[in-house]
């Protein structure tokens, strides 16, 4: 399967890199507006033509597919000219910057009955697979929560603001992991620095008393990558920073006792051993690449399709809806 | 000075410990309703006073002063009685049920020229006085945001949600760092056992684009008491359950640049060296105890008094409200 | 069962605590040399005898057994007095000041018919029973090795170096895990303040390939209580200043391969799960006193007998042999 | 300056890399025995010469530099040839496998004025830096001791132990900080597995009551890479295995006061701040090939020349020496 790619700033180089050392994928071609972005692809991949020019690399017969990795406002035309040129698509999350534009692709999509893959790389590591699995084989029992907090120093001269940046990350998980959809969204969050929030809070209510919660932020000292998630049975950790033991699941819980008097317990608490499964280890990003070339080839519709990608859209547009009332139910 | 306690359950042995061993005050009675915390009481400390009839201590000649550490809903009874019985009072957070609660206690306190002290223990600790310090004296610059999750496995049969249990912790230190009232609250949560909401977040708008947001649950498998204070010049993370180290100051931040293009950044990142003081390594409540009788004895007016007690209470009465609309923004 | 208590400075106060909150055991006499301490002893216990004698504490005829909370250089004197007066005997760690004194107590404890014990408090900790649990059930599979780090910011007047001070721990703990006597021993270590070694290291081999190291250092920055056990089958480390999870297994290991060329690896890694088992919680202090009281009742040897103590005063001595050498293989 | 690189093992990739992407530095040609490695090699540099003969690529006239990457027994050999043909060398560590391999090696280069540099690539990282800039500064005052702990699941098929593998690392940065040579070497160890120690541990004696301890092991459950270093006035952690924050100074000590009784301290601790200082960030490896080729240039003498690599070795074959005897003082 023959790529060319839209982008090579930030993220881009990992996508080239991974596509040209998988065995069934090559790359064509790369478009970059950086002149020295696009110096660096030309002397990592000299077999390649390196360009300024996007629509050229997605009008050229001899390409497959397009990977969209350029800002996300530019997904929209980006994606949708690719596909009207009959290729594939795999586009950087968030997937477009609203509903009406995601719906657009993907019924443009089908109709051309070509495939869309949204790049929620999470949903391809160890920990999301394993996470994914406890829950599936009912280790953990029934879902009470889903907290996570992602927060570190940066702030980068996206057109978006910090939920928009990071929440899509923890949304696609929750949406790979609670298999529902948001009834409600509730969003707060503060500017401080160039006009758009840095700081913000996003609670989701899910159907059966699950809640979700987000906590991203710009401007922490220290980088945070940790998700708590509570079942009736057992609750886990999952620290994305550490280098083993990502996943820690307790056997600890609570279980209602009949009320004896105002100075007794209601509870009892269940607290067992820790075990920190071992995670598979491979790049979760050639993973990723490796289904969206075996999903094309096989017409396999991937699980991370377009419709993941609106359903994503659709939370962070209701969060939007919250945030601009300074915190409001939205529902969805 | 002659101290009546009323409560014996999971908090009062402490604050009996600290008084009884602060050379101006005595321990004479303690009232408690369980007969077995009765007692122990009456073994630690035979020469007092133990009763399950708390009238009876409050209304004592011999007594100067009462501690109040029995359920929320008895603080009211309590307060009024005693401060009706011409004695001072020190009495848990929260302050009270309700502001009118709070309101009335505070005139009858004026009225009768008695002092109230609210047990906001934090307020005493190493980590919140240097905290202070750091943001009296400008080290961390103007202040961005405040924001704390404590969570644990636990959850009593309080006549409260994990909101009313937890959250005065963080309000009280806000309260007394911020030196300012919220604007508006909002929060969000979600009941799973008991009728209570044991999951809960709870933002809060101050004035001057500063937000603080507050996480509490009483589902988690594992303990965190952990603060992230961002400011202009300096940001810190206040990690309590560390046994050396609790406040790491980071010399970093943010500048903001002139904007030269869509691929550039728009930011400058600071990041220097990171420095943990030393901190006073007191007991708080034994710190908070020798105040309220430096208080009572000097006619000094406590930074923890009524009058803090009830801002708190004031905040947790529109998070309520704003809890029992799924989440929505609440004016104070 | 009553006690006389030699000794209430840093460790003294620990043992009376629990002897008093025993139901069999009672504290009639306390001995001290410092009035400050007799002071608070006879505050906090006002039923006791609280004398700088310990001779009247010794010859008490009203007493039972006599706890030896005294310097190291004093243990032997105390304890042949108690035994001779017919007292059974609960004696700090290390035992003796050297094999000589150890033997000849055991013989005279044996010759009266009473007990000895030595307070090796650590094989009393959930860790240590748990450990000793997984190698006893065959979990670890056989001991390659053990490797203890015991090192913090403390200097105190004994007349012993780091190795008498803190060593003995380790020394007791390996006694009761590896179940044999050390072949030999090397010791090495430096004096930097009072001409006492304030950092030692210490190994000792084991039959069959069992090696065992000690590192000790009073002028450690931070605290550090970590033991690595590496076994054929599994692996663990204790981090004995951990809340929970002080304990982790690991389901790791190497298989030994046939060897295929210069570049090729000669092993085979194995790395599983990693396990935290949920510990005892009790105080293992009171669980020894416990355990004693039961000794002295039902006439039962105990396993931290004066045996035990003199194995590890003897590999104590030539430690200090070796280390008197700067290092040398030191028979025992 | 042209090179050619003998080894493209594990390390040698890197090595590699690194001298293409420096502005003065090309990578010419490749030697390698494995086929794989070799054709690995050829797809990331399709424009060097990839051979399995190194004596080609000593001989060619073409290269200016030579380095060896290849296995502890090769390095006498492959130096030497290289010298010969006049190339200047940048070998890995240990430098060779005896004293009289060094010196000759040294000796030959001295004569045709060419530039040995051992890879002590642990020289060039931001946290040694900043620990000799702490110590030539005297903000740590005096040295006591340097303790360091190198443990990893890890056993490899050299022809070498565990302190010929991990223990250069440490030898040359205690060269390179304590600036003198030790007097004598004790060294412990283990076999468990393929013949070679995989458990061992060494202590230095330098003049002036300064220690030194290494502790490294193949068959450790957790990577470890922490060292102490403690100083009269300052003590420091370095974790090198933290991302942030990998050096930590305290401010704490130990002043010995005058002796006031057998229960009383005999000394006086400081307990003060800690402070992380920012470290510089570049890749080490790259600062050090930087350095190769300007010292080269220039005709300075690096600090980590063959002398620096020999003064290691001949700390190692010490330790060889006291290991073969299970642990005896051998002076250097």
């Amino acid at each position: 399967m023959n790529f060319g790619v839209i982008g090579y700033g930030y993220w881009g180089p990992n996508i080239v890199r991974n596509l040209a050392s998988l065995d069934d994928s090559h790359v064509l071609a790369i478009a970059e507006i950086s002149p020295a972005a696009r110096k660096r692809a030309q002397k990592a991949y000299p077999a390649a033509t390196v360009t300024s020019n996007a629509s050229e690399v997605i009008a050229s017969p001899k390409i497959d597919a397009i990977a969209v990795v350029s800002p996300v406002w530019t997904h929209y035309e980006l994606t949708k000219a690719a596909l009207q040129n009959g290729k594939h698509v795999f586009v950087e999350k968030p997937f477009t910057s609203n509903t009406a534009q995601g719906e657009e692709l993907i019924e443009l999509a089908q109709r051309k009955n070509l495939t869309i893959m949204v790049d929620h790389t999470f949903l391809f590591t160890g920990a999301v697979t394993k996470i994914r699995q406890l829950l599936d084989d009912g280790i953990l029992g029934q879902l009470y929560y889903y907290d996570s907090t992602r927060v570190n120093l940066g702030l980068f001269q996206h057109d978006i603001n910090v939920l928009w940046d990071l929440a899509p990350h923890d949304l696609s998980i929750m949406d790979y992991l609670i298999k529902t959809t948001p009834e409600a969204v509730v969003a707060t969050g503060q500017r401080h620095l160039n006009g758009y929030e840095d700081v913000a809070y996003m609670t989701l209510y899910f159907p059966g008393q699950v809640i979700a919660h987000i906590n991203v932020n710009w401007l922490s000292p220290v980088k945070v990558r940790t998700t708590l998630i509570g079942g009736e049975k057992r609750m886990l950790v999952w620290n994305d920073l550490e280098a083993d033991e990502k996943l820690k699941v307790y056997d600890r819980g609570v279980d209602i006792k009949s009320r004896e008097g105002v100075y007794e317990l209601l509870v009892n608490y269940r607290s067992g051993d820790m075990w920190a499964p071992q995670l598979e280890q491979v790049e979760a990003l050639r993973k990723e690449m490796n289904y969206f070339v075996d999903c094309v080839s096989t017409g396999r519709k991937p699980f991370n399709d377009g419709c993941a990608g609106l359903r994503v859209v659709k939370m962070l547009e209701a969060a939007s809806d919250s945030l601009g009332k300074r915190g409001s139910l939205v529902y969805l």
